[in-house]
């Protein structure tokens, strides 16, 4: 990774600011019963190149139905984006695709934008109507001055069952000069490989088009929000959107897309595990460092699989270890491992050993058990076949997460 | 399935019994530190035609590999099966191999068999070396007169973390004759589709070569034990072993095995329900009823998406009719599903329907509440893309499920 690229920084709610150019208004509409934000709206003073990475289940909230269409032109510029929680407005049918429209409309307008260049956000309950009165007199307040608010307000009104809010915000030396990037993220449950239930809205005054933003995006997202995993589920709502202003009027040509790919990776991975260390009921980060892999697909395969294993999560959760529930979740990844290659370790450093070449090791479990009770819990595995390797993040598994679970809706 | 089968049993423990020339024992070896019962055997006076079905993790246990070598000649006859609970003997290396094989030798001479003529189980912890001093004097406490135990105990000497014994028998009316079935399983953490730490042993008096059992095991398993999923994890030890004694002398020939399959999936359906409702911290019983598919394949693998959901099975623990979670997993199931055909109800004949062809519908939320709530909990999905159908059975998702498991070794 380039050294050119400032450490990402999570910075705190009244600090956080979006990158230059751009605005943020928050308010609290009704979707939401316990009357917190629940609509918000950022928006750039000029228009905006954008790209945007979806959900990949067969079921697709109104949203991102909409967002696609939006950026479905080669030369598409949008100026903003509006969102809300409460309501996914998921599984609704040709009459949640006219209120999502009518909700991009709305946003477009207070932007003073044409109707299609906004997108728009939704995460909440599916099955559910959008209270399309409410959204329009929410976005009427978004218009007047109190609603402007600062940046780490517009991050807190797109949490659902978040218990914070997700931000990170670096600065990218470029060939060319210096530029910001800075994103707010929500998801907590229903998070998994390939983004589920997991928004990001990511903004910098860099100056690209949509195809370099997107191949910037695409390589970014592969090593962040795809390499999270807390229960497994996948949403229908995923989105993460890039906007960039162009402001700085620094550009992202062919020479500075490794360097802006480095800064976005960092504030793609920095909002993931931001996102699974906020797991449903979670207590601490897993870090998962699968080496010795036969190719980086297989590594990812087999961390994504030990990832989801509840078996393997609530001993974590419990400072058990009991190791043995991490080689059967490899063994039924789909890979094919093999028992007698595998080492095992847990810390930083391969504290502690575990398992030598498919044999088990006599190991300190007090010390074992204290390096399970670190956040991050960093596990490493070498399945001995080759040389690639991947980082997958997740989170223990608790009773709370099934209380939260339990009982959403009602 | 044939009339002419009797009505599936599940039996309490005293009434409990195996089909007629099979003996059990059982005792308490001190492999659990509890001093529960954790060591048992099955055994008949004839040698028995047998089948077996394993688990398809990458990382298979020492008894898996023993069973299987012994299985492996088509010839094969076993005299029975020697079984230990409080360690699995899974990823132990050649040293695990030698002590399975050992524990196989002390059955055999046992019961007067040839070494290579018996068969061995082991479930417990992972990674544990098995202590074969205690396995060899709990061998020679079983063939004392005082271990000779009714069959219910030797289906106890099986369990772990089971709350009480899963057994199933059924007689079935072969075209020469009746024929009795008659077996015990274990399993209730680590369940999955294709038989995670679930082990059973299924004896008939039929007489049937290696072949048919196979075939009629194999039709059996799909429809039960491999359509039933708890948490999704796959164990290293699962078995499924059927024993033909032949002392009824009714024949397994071709003209038989519709009825003997429809009767050997009676008490494999029996068993595998009784696992799913024995789910680590389970209140109750799912029913997934998944139709309208484009194929079978297709119905089982949205019907088992859906049974590994941390959301839905929670939702289903918390009574809550949160219906989009329950789209959502069949959306990430990998299948083609068009949800503008989706219905979904909820309850026996089709009680409260809740989605029609892609569109919500309003319901009376109490009433919903009410069918979750129900043992079994039943769930109705139509594709609306076939003709095809498939039952997949798990339960919901309790707090106590993460109890259990995170301090499970320790």
């Amino acid at each position: 990774m380039p050294s050119a690229v400032s450490a990402p920084l999570a910075p705190d709610l009244d600090s956080f600011s979006l990158a230059p150019g751009f605005h943020t208004a928050a308010t609290a509409c009704g979707l939401k019963p316990s009357g917190n934000l629940d609509l918000g709206l950022v928006w750039s003073d000029t228009p905006c190149a954008a790209a945007g990475l979806f959900t990949t289940n067969r079921v697709q909230a109104a949203p991102v139905l909409v967002c696609r269409e939006t950026l479905g032109s080669a030369a598409a510029r949008v100026r903003g984006v509006l969102y809300n929680s409460g309501c996914a407005n998921a599984v609704t049918g040709e009459r949640g695709l006219a209120d999502a429209r009518s909700m991009r409309a709305l946003g477009a307008r207070a932007v003073g934008a044409r109707d299609d260049e906004l997108l728009v956000l939704s995460t909440g309950v599916i099955g559910k109507f959008l209270d399309m009165e409410k959204v329009a007199r929410g976005v009427e307040a978004l218009r007047s001055a109190s609603s402007l608010r600062a940046a780490g307000d517009a991050a807190r009104a797109i949490m659902t069952t978040d218990t914070r809010a997700k931000l990170a915000s670096v600065e990218g030396v470029l060939p060319n000069g210096r530029v910001r990037l800075s994103g707010f993220a929500k998801g907590a449950g229903m998070i998994h490989p390939h983004m589920a239930t997991m928004l990001a809205v990511i903004t910098t005054d860099a100056r690209g088009e949509p195809g370099a933003l997107d191949r910037c995006l695409r390589a970014a997202v592969a090593r962040s929000f795809n390499s999270i995993s807390v229960d497994g589920d996948m949403s229908t709502n995923d989105t993460v959107l890039l906007l960039a202003s162009g402001a700085s009027g620094v550009p992202i040509d062919a020479g500075a897309e490794p360097a802006f790919t480095a800064a976005l990776t960092q504030v793609c991975g920095s909002l993931a595990r931001q996102i699974a260390r906020d797991g449903e009921g979670a207590t601490r980060l897993v870090e998962l460092r699968i080496t010795g892999a036969a190719d980086e697909r297989q590594a990812h395969r087999v961390g994504d699989t030990i990832a989801c294993s509840p078996l393997v999560k609530t001993a974590i959760h419990g400072n058990d270890p009991n190791w043995g529930r991490i080689l059967a979740a490899a063994g039924y990844s789909g890979e094919p491992i093999e028992p007698e290659h595998v080492r095992l370790w847990f810390g930083e450093g391969d504290a502690v050993q575990l398992l030598h070449r498919g044999l088990p090791l006599a190991f300190d479990a007090a010390r074992a058990s204290e390096l399970l009770r670190q956040d991050p819990a960093i596990v490493h595995l070498d399945l001995g076949l080759g040389e690639a390797s991947a980082v997958v993040w997740t989170c223990d598994l608790s009773a709370e997460y099934v209380h939260i679970n339990a009982d959403y809706t009602t």
